[in-house]
């Protein structure tokens, strides 16, 4: 784009931004405020202020900042028995050779059962990559690719929860890229960032699990294993092809499955609500592949994220203390879907990124319900247990959206100030944890005050996910998030 | 899937769908229903009950009716002067020759110029068809097909309106099926309805009218010259690769083209939300491929849908009235998106159906604001006349539903009883329309009672749209339907 012509577009926009900025929606009275303000609304700067944390300034769009968003999200096939279907899909799609992926859990299950029946009725000629690591790792994810690489499939089947999911995108990635290293398409600055530039190959994903999300999303996490902490590899050309989400998979979930895995679509679902607006949200890409999967709240995954966080909220305890509340499960995992495509094109923010060290930092802890052969802190326990803390201190960069996550949880709002949002939205998701039996906050996962550096350098270069905090954060900021969070009730 | 399989799964699904018939949030107060029946429920069974008017019974499902749906969308990108990327994204792709599709009155005009602009900045060739024709038939489209099958583009770029992005899409579809006749694809009875089985060319569709919703879309409408009604192509690998929704490019539609376009959006969200739900249409495929775009309401498509009618029944008559009220054209040409993707994963029904050959029997009609050489009933304005009695018609089948979009009308229904739906609805409707200036049915597009006949057997074989109605329609309903659509007011 030439610079003249993008200064024209510029003295147009600002045109449009200036009239706009004075928001007929933003009152003083939180109750209008929130009636006002539903999901997909684009008034997107009005309730976001977070350079301003009194909300009386009215932020105008700074000029190196985004303009746009894209909604990307895999197509979704939902409903009781559908993984049956797949064999069809691909030879329909006429594929020679199949690698199936899962771990060696799922591989005994009824998921992965019905998926080689589907296959075999169908005529499909498929391999089978058992080896997935549950919470996988930079080793587990190369181990995959040279598989695949040896292999050559012209399809992938995931079958099992995000770990499954997340890994068969990265072997398809490198199987597609062969002349890469494994850093170059890992976030900057841990890797290389570069953006995928071959076409990959079509991945159906069928998620066992109600949490990840992944089976819509572009986005691919594992323990980077130099460093103790997570990280990934994120970008739109990653989503899967298909998501198949077939309510009869997550009947075998043990109850501590249900928790942890229900507690990422929470997180994912409220950090993406509240994630810096996409128009305010650094720097402007210059070429639209540059624009990250990651990249602020906007109305179209606002509506998917206020809605999976309802779902999960009335679902998750039903789900939970009654394994044959069916109803429950099949919301719970149509909620994960939904808040896929909220966070999968919004992103997620501080909880995520403080769960990357808390993770991948493990000690001695195990968790209940796991079945695996090494000490393992479930992602969406590491979510969770710095939720309350983050809210709290988030809450001031925008307040109504806090407030309305905590009128979902029931918290009465009727008379809170715009003060009060952190303070309630906190109370509510620890009352909720707690219901939930989560553990008493990172010391319960073996965590001492002697971990507070290693977990706060381990999230200050998750900057794909700290930059979409809706305030800004830095070394003190978390540090004071992380010693908040060693207990929590 | 073979039979024993498939017998398996279904005692399975039996018992559990015996288990849910009893609907907790089936309640015979109507507000107490509509409080707890949100958007994205997937309690489908319990507010439609077409078989059985009263509401008083609870359908479980047929054996042979469909179990699962499926949402696809093409990527969406939004923002005010995204139009300038194109040019960027097709270098990306590495595209050698794009055909750009518009009509001669959007040639000259920002939308088209920008594009151009975008195309040569970024160095990539192409050439242009302009000869759309605004509401397109089979001549105009055949036309199109010989274009591209002589310059042999590899990527398909649309600036236009719904009829610009339709075309595209068939000649992009013959294009890559160079073997096939024009019927081959053609909804049956119709055409043969052939499945796509050849991929497509990428297609980035950019619309400039805030209605069609084609550019989240399989779909692609045109008028059957022989038998004088509209008729389309409809599958999901007809989407297209990129929809850019830009606010600019709608800038200089004229007002009346504002209110045709979006009565379109009005018409896509209200038919979806009432469509049959999914897992009461039949057949069930037999092959996922066989699963047609429009498969009924579903839980992600009601998201859609109904998010969209109330965006459309807030903004519309603010962007008709006053062409300075750019917000509200923001708004629309959003919601316009948001009820593509509802629709066109649901599919639509009467008012669709009925539309068809009350467009493509127009005899003298012209209507104001479009520039074009032949007579025309705007898609619009076709649909939309027909609403109220539509509505009113088929409220019985799901009459929550119905309700539920009255107050978003505006409506009183706090002490509505089931039976009240239709009427209220269909007035709220109709005082929409007054305001809008809309033609007094459609008498007031020339046709006399003369030409029942002839519309209701226009409608009869569009079997994609009429078999989503939730009530089963024959020949007495359509007459009838027809009839109170003379004069609406």
């Amino acid at each position: 784009m030439a610079a003249a012509s993008r200064t024209a577009v510029w003295s147009l926009m600002s045109a449009v931004t200036a009239a706009g900025a004075r928001c007929p929606c933003h009152a003083p009275a939180v109750s209008k405020v929130l009636k006002r303000h539903a999901p997909g609304c684009d008034n997107h700067n009005h309730n976001h202020t977070h350079h301003n944390h009194n909300n009386k300034a009215f932020s105008t769009q700074k000029e190196d900042a985004d303009y746009a968003f894209e909604m990307a999200t895999s197509t979704i096939r939902y409903g009781k028995g559908v993984t049956r279907e797949v064999g069809m899909d691909l030879k329909n799609m006429k594929m020679k050779k199949v690698a199936v992926f899962t771990d060696v859990n799922v591989a005994q299950l009824y998921p992965m059962k019905t998926m080689i029946k589907s296959l075999e009725d169908a005529g499909v000629h498929y391999v089978v990559y058992d080896r997935v690591r549950v919470e996988p790792n930079d080793i587990s994810f190369q181990d995959a690719i040279a598989f695949v690489r040896k292999e050559r499939p012209d399809a992938f089947v995931a079958v099992g929860g995000g770990s499954v999911i997340d890994t068969a995108k990265a072997a398809n990635l490198y199987l597609c890229h062969p002349e890469e290293d494994f850093l170059a398409f890992v976030n900057s600055p841990i890797g290389k960032g570069k953006p995928v530039y071959n076409a990959v190959k079509p991945l159906i994903a069928v998620p066992t699990t109600a949490g990840t999300g992944s089976e819509t999303t572009g986005v691919s996490i594992f323990d980077y294993t130099p460093k103790n902490f997570k990280t990934g590899i994120a970008h739109r050309s990653l989503k899967p092809f298909l998501g198949i989400v077939d309510p009869l998979n997550t009947r075998t979930m043990p109850p501590q499955v249900h928790v942890a895995s229900g507690l990422d679509v929470l997180c994912h679902s409220l950090e993406s609500y509240t994630a810096i607006p996409y128009n305010e949200r650094t720097p402007r890409p210059k070429n639209p592949i540059e624009r990250p999967a990651y990249q602020g709240s906007n109305p179209i995954s606002d509506m998917w994220s206020i809605k999976a966080l309802k779902m999960c909220i009335d679902n998750l305890p039903r789900a939970y203390k009654n394994p044959d509340d069916h109803k429950a499960q099949e919301q719970m995992i149509l909620a994960s879907t939904f808040a896929g495509i909220g966070f999968g094109n919004a992103g997620v923010h501080l909880c995520h990124g403080l769960s990357y060290p808390i993770a991948g930092g493990v000690k001695n802890y195990q968790h209940p319900g796991y079945k695996v052969d090494h000490k393992i802190v479930p992602h969406g326990i590491s979510v969770a247990v710095s939720a309350p803390a983050v809210f709290k201190w988030t809450a001031p960069a925008c307040a109504d959206r806090h407030l309305e996550a905590a009128a979902l949880f029931g918290a009465n709002i009727s008379n809170a100030k715009q003060a009060d949002a952190g303070p309630i939205l906190s109370d509510a998701i620890r009352k909720f944890l707690h219901v939930l039996d989560v553990p008493n906050g990172i010391s319960a996962l073996g965590y001492t005050k002697d971990d507070t550096k290693m977990i706060v350098e381990g999230t200050l270069p998750q900057h794909r996910v700290t930059k979409m905090s809706p305030r800004p954060v830095d070394y003190e900021a978390l540090e004071r998030l992380v010693e908040a969070s060693y207990t929590i009730y």
